[in-house]
């Protein structure tokens, strides 16, 4: 009933083949990153990547859905609230077009929009060459949390709008500066800052970093380590004091276990200014 | 001729039809969670396994190896000294065996060995209904480099000794005390500890909490939040305070942020009663 009211609503058809232009077109931007590039546009999945759109509408450019989704209530008022040509999609399809194994019920295509870098930041975090998605989602995420200003990413770094990328990052992608960047362009953006490169091997304790100076954290590739690039920009080395005998921590964990020290050193030096003005 | 100088001395001859019994064998090994817990073994993929398991040889079963993996002098080397009965078999057969998409070149079944907890922790870990394995994986990883005393798991998590938590776990596995328990084994255990639940609304910082007496750490399953009796097992709950506006950090993170706080609590600790000896 719905899906008839909605297709009549919108004079559109259902999509139910394959083979359909549409369905090429949204495989294509999931798996290539060029194609990405050139059309400036990225592909989400589910209700909740929906709603994080809702409020910035301007970025959406078309919305893919299942008849059983807009079933629901509350999909069917989100929808009629979206004002961007919408597509009915058959079950099959919907799984030809989502890169996850379980596919959802509503899929869209978004545009690709960076947020500037604050004139003035406190604290960056450089990715070097990192290249598992599920990695970078992940420090992506705890960088949001951690209320870093900026992600750089260097060469050979996965694209922020592969899939797995996007998925795992749980809107951080929206919420936080993040540029694709070549070294030159890095190292003038965190002129002036204190620049650390996190190592297995590094020489000082990431505990004895005063980070309420303005910093900036290179972490590198698990598997290979840092580039020389990444090297040559940072003023020292640090790592973080590990049990003897044990494997090192993944990128992602010991991105955002120094991001969180960052985090603590700076809420303690609020906490003690906070002091001093009470006790004036 | 690395082959067959093998298959002369162990006197076996290559397995290359998955119907084989041993590739049964293997594969509800890889899937079936109860045949583990019978069989008291498990499977591990990889030369690194191997190289982790040549130091506690009795827990190794038995080895499957691939001709071209064997061909390597120092594979040939390692296989020639684990005294364990080897059997090669056909690519086929290795990737029906492995529960990895890029199968290994080696696999070998290895039994099941809980180290016991220590008498007196000081640090522990309750893991509440965590189901993902790579989650828990990455747990067990950190909680090793953090040097914690056991990792327990409460009802409703993933087995250990699920392929995907082997693989994430990256050898923690056999460095940590881990125990599947039940909550009144899980509170005998943590008996005058201080016992805190990480939660999203948790009350207090986790940058308050003392980490220097003997302490729980309660994680809990991201989407569902925490049982019952994690709740009522904790004197009370802290929270890692996040950028507004951002979703909470996944269950790993969370985890690793907090027992890296209190390694760092413990470390300043250590220096400053270096320094009380010093000034004696």
């Amino acid at each position: 009933m719905v899906t008839r009211y909605l297709q009549k609503r919108y004079n559109i058809a259902m999509i139910s083949s394959r083979s359909n232009q549409k369905v090429k077109y949204i495989r294509r931007l999931q798996s290539d990153r060029r194609f990405r590039r050139h059309e400036q546009a990225f592909v989400v999945e589910g209700t909740r990547w929906l709603k994080e759109f809702l409020v910035q509408p301007h970025r959406l450019k078309q919305i893919f859905y299942r008849a059983d989704w807009a079933a629901a209530a509350e999909n069917a008022h989100m929808l009629a609230h979206a004002d961007v040509g919408k597509q009915s999609v058959s079950k099959e399809v919907m799984a030809a077009m989502s890169a996850t194994e379980t596919a959802p019920g509503i899929l869209a295509v978004a545009t690709v929009e960076s947020l500037p870098i604050p004139t003035v930041p406190t604290l960056i975090v450089i990715l070097d060459a990192i290249n598992d998605p599920g990695n970078l989602g992940t420090i992506l995420r705890s960088a949001a949390a951690a209320g870093v200003d900026a992600v750089l990413l260097g060469p050979g770094s996965v694209d922020i709008y592969n899939p797995k990328v996007v998925r795992s990052s749980m809107g951080a992608l929206l919420r936080l500066p993040i540029h694709h960047l070549g070294w030159i362009q890095i190292n003038k953006i965190v002129a002036g800052m204190d620049v650390w490169l996190a190592a297995g091997d590094g020489k000082k304790s990431y505990t004895a970093v005063d980070w309420r100076k303005p910093s900036a954290l290179i972490v590198g590739n698990e598997a290979h380590g840092s580039s020389d690039k990444a090297q040559f920009l940072a003023e020292s080395t640090i790592a973080i004091p590990m049990q003897s005998g044990t494997e090192s921590l993944n990128a992602a964990m010991a991105a955002s276990i120094i991001m969180f020290e960052a985090v603590r050193q700076r809420s303690l030096s609020a906490t003690a200014s906070e002091v001093v003005l009470n006790l004036k």
